[in-house]
């Protein structure tokens, strides 16, 4: 798999990612979309969601801080996407956490049939019925564990499946690939799983095959994780100098420094 | 009083925290609670909240941009907190500033009853009815005069009183500590006071004296403070390097830098 | 033009400046207000938007994440204002990204009437109706081509426009400035768009000759941002040091530093 070169088609792109996600993250998100050189719109009414759809090359459905009419909007952008053809990823953020996250996630998958789910094992291990213990958005529960979940829920709702961690897996039906990069600082700073949804985003923008989209975001968010911790303090300055190396790393070192498996 | 302990117990028991608060500062709240070793987690429809309290070891409420939705969200979260003996901080933010933000944290105390209030010294006089009189969300008045609103109320409210400023002020009933630490580019960073809150929310979650979670909050808060000015040029590096001293620093340094009075 | 001035006018008076704003950037606005030395407050519910009008000394309204509600609270704020001789600055975030921005934009115009409108080049052509095209929230139009719609704009609407871009342009009828300041990188930022429009915002509280107040702003962006791009290697440093040079700088420099023509 040529991951690396996703990259370079973002940059060359530069492609529109409409994001409707949660109020933490979404000056994070949008920064670490123009720092890997896509454009985000961040628009939530249901007066305009599809219209932005149409001018989108990719959709981020994000359900952080959920509410009904915000659900509504995410309903209506996922199906109009899908109905034109442009890639829906996921992000069950809690799901397990609450009835309600647990049920809206589901309605949500059931209703737009997104090309990528992301989440952390917990949140994966949730939807795929094999557990209902979730603490808050934080995962207490192993990657190993998680991957067989992912794979049945890949077969059956026909996606990929990321479970982000230590090691972040990239499930499609039975194909597994690994990415063994990344940094413990990664999860002392809020929403860098979706910050790592919303680089999902970017690629599927770019890149037709969605399980190597998916593959290309998690090796660009590992390996850039990985040098910035390097560079870094602590969690505070991470996040400044994520943003410049997500900003300043070209594809090159992004193919030599991926640990990728499977 | 041990109060730095109260930091050894908040990375020993990750407790998970409930936020309810503002648009401006989900972000960096959540980043403050994940650098001092907490476990954030950020919810407010109605449809959840009340899940979201169940697993969580202390709620924050924070009306800093209020609407009606939230306000009902507030005080359903906030009850059922009470109810099952989980302590509540809340934050007041702008009291004062409009007849609608003084009458909504009057509701919110009088039906939620906080174990804590912290708000700067014109919040505090203005909740005390010793003034009406409120610049935007920054304080005129001085903690001084402050202090005496603050016996007030918590006399009458039977809480404890936290009054941000240059020093810090923690009352309850006849008590007063007070912590000179801090520092002046604190009030140059938006939403410095809410971190204050939701540190102790960290806080009241693993220390049952309320007082002296209080008096730990602000003593990590004004001893972090401090240091970080040394390492800044200003408030924007001051941001970043406030959350790498917070995730670095230990209970010695807490215990040795701490200038703890009453 | 001794337009430098205004800087010391803010610091001099750190005035109350109202933000009506979207979600991405609430807290990159409030702290770009705090360091160039005014003081922000956030507040949209329409139970209060009024009051705060009332004590602050001007209006800042931006539609970059719009919904109903929050459009009647910008109309709500903005009557207010202008009935009581405070100023108002607009940013019509992603006008012709949708059919409901664009007219959401022509209604908050026709019925607020702001003293100032300041967008980037697509947006500013999409209100003169010289184009219909517009990439979500990133500029598609040269500058160049947006002055003629913007002077179109001004004497029709008998209001200064601001056009973002690599010069910046500032329009008041026939009267056009230009400054030739910044840096790439902040397009490589989200907001800084935003941030300017706050900027405008913080100089006509304190500036009654509105078009000279704009200049004012965009001089010290432009400075400032130029300043801070030689601090910094990448967007992600450039957002901290934007907020430390716009802290640190005096006017003196800004005089000796901006590029103003016309």
């Amino acid at each position: 798999m040529e991951i690396h070169k996703t990259l370079d088609l973002i940059r060359e792109k530069s492609p529109l990612v409409h994001n409707i996600t949660n109020y933490v993250v979404m000056n994070s998100t949008a920064n670490a979309l123009l720092s890997v050189g896509a454009s985000p719109v961040m628009a939530h009414s249901q007066h305009e969601v599809e219209d932005i759809v149409n001018i989108s090359s990719s959709l981020v459905l994000n359900m952080g801080t959920l509410s009904k009419k915000w659900i509504g909007s995410m309903i209506m952008a996922g199906k109009k996407a899908k109905s034109i053809g442009k890639p829906v990823v996921f992000d069950p953020v809690g799901a397990g956490a609450s009835n309600y996250r647990t049920k809206t996630a589901e309605k949500i998958i059931s209703q737009v049939k997104p090309n990528v789910i992301r989440g952390n094992a917990s949140e994966i291990m949730v939807l795929a019925q094999l557990s209902t213990i979730s603490k808050g958005v934080d995962s207490t529960s192993e990657t190993s564990e998680a991957i067989q979940g992912a794979k049945i829920l890949s077969e059956k709702l026909d996606c990929t499946i990321v479970i982000s961690g230590a090691v972040d897996c990239i499930v499609t039906g039975n194909k597994v690939n690994t990415i063994g990069n990344g940094s413990p600082l990664m999860s002392k700073v809020t929403g860098m799983g979706c910050t790592a949804t919303s680089i999902i985003g970017a690629c599927i923008a770019v890149e037709k095959n969605i399980h190597k989209a998916a593959v290309s975001a998690m090796a660009i968010m590992g390996v850039v994780g990985e040098k910035t911790e390097e560079l870094s303090k602590g969690p505070g300055s991470f996040q400044a100098n994520f943003l410049d190396t997500l900003h300043n790393i070209n594809s090159e070192e992004i193919k030599s420094k991926t640990n990728l498996d499977g």
